[in-house]
């Protein structure tokens, strides 16, 4: 529950609804395309086209001197057909910490901070809007890095200082439930840095995983800059896999770059546009996006995707194209 | 949630918590018998007897002009057991939409027409009372409709004029995500009218499903007709299905009637009753239920149904009987 | 949601969100280390150590007359990966009833009676604490009584007569949905008293279950006491298994005892230690714990356990140690 006002009399009393917790959510569905060379186009409904549809829930308690815990649960869901993501409850999120003027600790599920922090920053789509999203081209979030989120995690955030923020990670086994023996679990170290002050946005992040002896031990770098001027925000982003295990596109390094940028139109409208590339694994993504909210909740959107993309582990420079219109709901 | 009232020094404020959230259910269990000719009875606590128990959550936001979005997220459950139906979270629902004075769109996975408006209207029991449920000889509930939930669905609904609404709907595919080439998939077109105005109720829908070349095209028609005289409310139902798989009861077309009513006893009490028969299937069920209000949200409820089932595919007119009593509470 | 309290002008209001749900739930994750002897240690970050990690929804409705419907959903994760436990989605209770002067009648899936009232008074650690909790080396939450949770239940709990209460409990299945013939199903019955009074508590609860013929027909008889002096608590217990099938620890019967005792350390602070042992099965824990109540829903806690335990039905004394410390958080 968030916290809501009473207006009597001229005056504004504050009620809490229980201690805090607040229930909430996105439902995305739109119409959708997609073709991909050599095969025949899916299209129909589908869900998370603008944002990632989900519900969960999320409070915090006030534990005086600036001291704050708190706690998130978010489910993954596809709204078209109504099935939890991930074959798991929550697996966006399941995390509690404390948070104060020391900074915030995090222990649980949770996005990593490549993920958390730079596909705002690299790319005027962040993490929707079809393979307009940063991760298309980019291997910060492939599954060797636990798909962008990570369990069995415990995380440090500092506080920001003159508008940066420093963050520090690790997980004790990316996926699934820590097994005997330290070395036979994927353990991810995460480091992170940005800054946000103005009309300017910096980002770098790295991840670092080692696994079972012998196995791949891939990192990745993630870098992302933005300004804003005026009604136009641009935005470029750098990436750089190593040692990969080549499972997500054959390869075991890659470099990815992104340039793009948003255009306000009136109060309502965003207008987006971007490209993405990885050099290695040949995939590329171009895209054209408008975003049109109904209100602060409500959002109708369309976008095209057009490029090249590979069906696995091998790389083959397949042309795909994607276009959605749709409508997203926060609650 | 819902909204709350403050009442304080005679003065009543209304205070919204949060946007619009409302978690909502149902939870029904009860002893229940069932004994089916050749197999030893079945007996115990069984859930989902007078109403299908679930828990969702729904919200609505003013968009001005007349004009609302909406959502709704809800899940299926045994809670004799705890465990969720249908293999998904959100068996019944998850869509989201936009209603306003030229009618209301709904996207998502959600229920067909004929289930949503034909059951309450072509007999007493509507959806509940177990075997007394309208699906048990009527066909519009069958695996090839999508059991009466169809996934990746579009919906218009028209606004009441005169007491009559229309209703339009397609499915990308019933159940399941789309495959590549439409031709692929089960598409479903759906098509109903209804009539509610004073003591008369009337529904017609048509539900038609198209799948692999080659594969059955299943069709289902659906009416009903109610009218209410003073505590009396009598129902009577059609169904006809065509160009089945016969995958539900081993034909591949079928005529289903029914009959029945319902009587207000006292303030708090209510008396069913009602027949219903498959001709080609050779199903029926005759049903006596009665419900006893302990308030607006909790019920007590007894049944006994007998008749006529078929275990499968191969018809096979095989003795049912069942008897149920238990309790339902709404929130 | 609970009711919340509005302070204006120096006067109390009590304001109700909704009929009367309260979403709920406990997150506890931390650093835990076990190590098992032959086996490589398991570290890394855990959920559920002090307390287990669950959501939930329960509500209560007045029927008048001091009646009240209520019901409980209740659902268990593992907060550390975001899953679901027991492979269900409300696996720690779904059920409702009615309470009222005459006492409380529950329907469906819930604790049974030892597995309610015992832990907390023959144990200092009751449920939790990693292996500090009673069912390490006592039987009543074996799976065979359905790990202290059973389905298809109906359970009456007398109202509290001079500080006795007593409670009787029928499962017409234990595990899963009834299956034809009652003798196919694992039914159990179950009955308990327990008396709390001033610093004395007290309690006594029997489960026998009955399969199908020729299957084991385990009973398990479980003991209680706790007092009170001062800041000091002290916890004794007993365990009878009888008629087992052996399949958890090897042994058809078996005696369990547990001694133990807690110590307030200021007005935040909690002092626990325990031993218990199972003489057949051999199996036996040590266990030092602290929690420090940062607030009255968040704690952090430590533990140490060590003691012997068996990786299955062939017993053997293996040395076992875990050491933890993590936060909880109730919302």
């Amino acid at each position: 529950m968030k916290i809501p006002y009473v207006l009597a009399a001229g005056l504004v009393y504050a009620t809490q609804c229980q201690g805090a917790v607040t229930l909430y959510g996105i439902v995305d569905n739109g119409y959708r395309y997609d073709k991909t060379e050599g095969s025949r186009p899916v299209h129909g409904l589908e869900s998370s086209n603008q944002y990632a549809s989900r519900w969960g829930m999320r409070g915090t308690e006030s534990l005086g001197g600036g001291l704050e815990a708190f706690f998130v649960l978010e489910s993954a869901i596809s709204t078209d057909t109504g099935t939890e993501g991930g074959n798991r409850l929550f697996n966006r999120a399941s995390y509690l910490g404390l948070s104060g003027p020391m900074g915030t600790v995090r222990a649980g599920r949770t996005t990593h901070l490549a993920f958390e922090w730079a596909p705002g920053i690299a790319n005027p789509f962040g993490l929707g809007y079809g393979r307009a999203q940063l991760g298309t081209t980019f291997a910060y979030n492939d599954n060797e890095f636990g798909s962008g989120r990570v369990s069995n995690a415990i995380y440090y955030y500092s506080p920001s200082l003159h508008g940066f923020q420093g963050g520090i990670g690790y997980s004790f086994q990316v996926n699934g439930s820590e097994l005997p023996g330290s070395s036979a679990n994927n353990r991810m170290i995460d480091l992170a840095l940005r800054f946000t002050g103005g009309p300017l946005g910096m980002v770098a992040a790295y991840e670092a995983v080692r696994g079972a002896a012998g196995a791949a031990r891939p990192k990745v770098l993630t870098l992302g800059a933005s300004y804003r001027l005026g009604r136009l925000t641009v935005n470029a982003g750098y990436g750089h896999l190593r040692q990969s295990s080549g499972t997500a596109f054959g390869v075991g390094a890659d470099r990815s770059y992104s340039v793009g940028g948003s255009f306000d139109v009136g109060s309502r409208g965003r207008l987006l546009a971007a490209y993405q590339t990885a050099s290695a694994s040949k995939l590329d993504n171009w895209a054209i996006g408008y975003s049109h909210a109904l209100s602060k909740r409500t959002s109708l959107y369309t976008f095209v995707n057009w490029g090249k993309t590979s069906p696995g582990p091998v790389p083959a420079r397949l042309r795909q194209s994607q276009f959605a219109v749709g409508m997203s709901h926060r609650f």
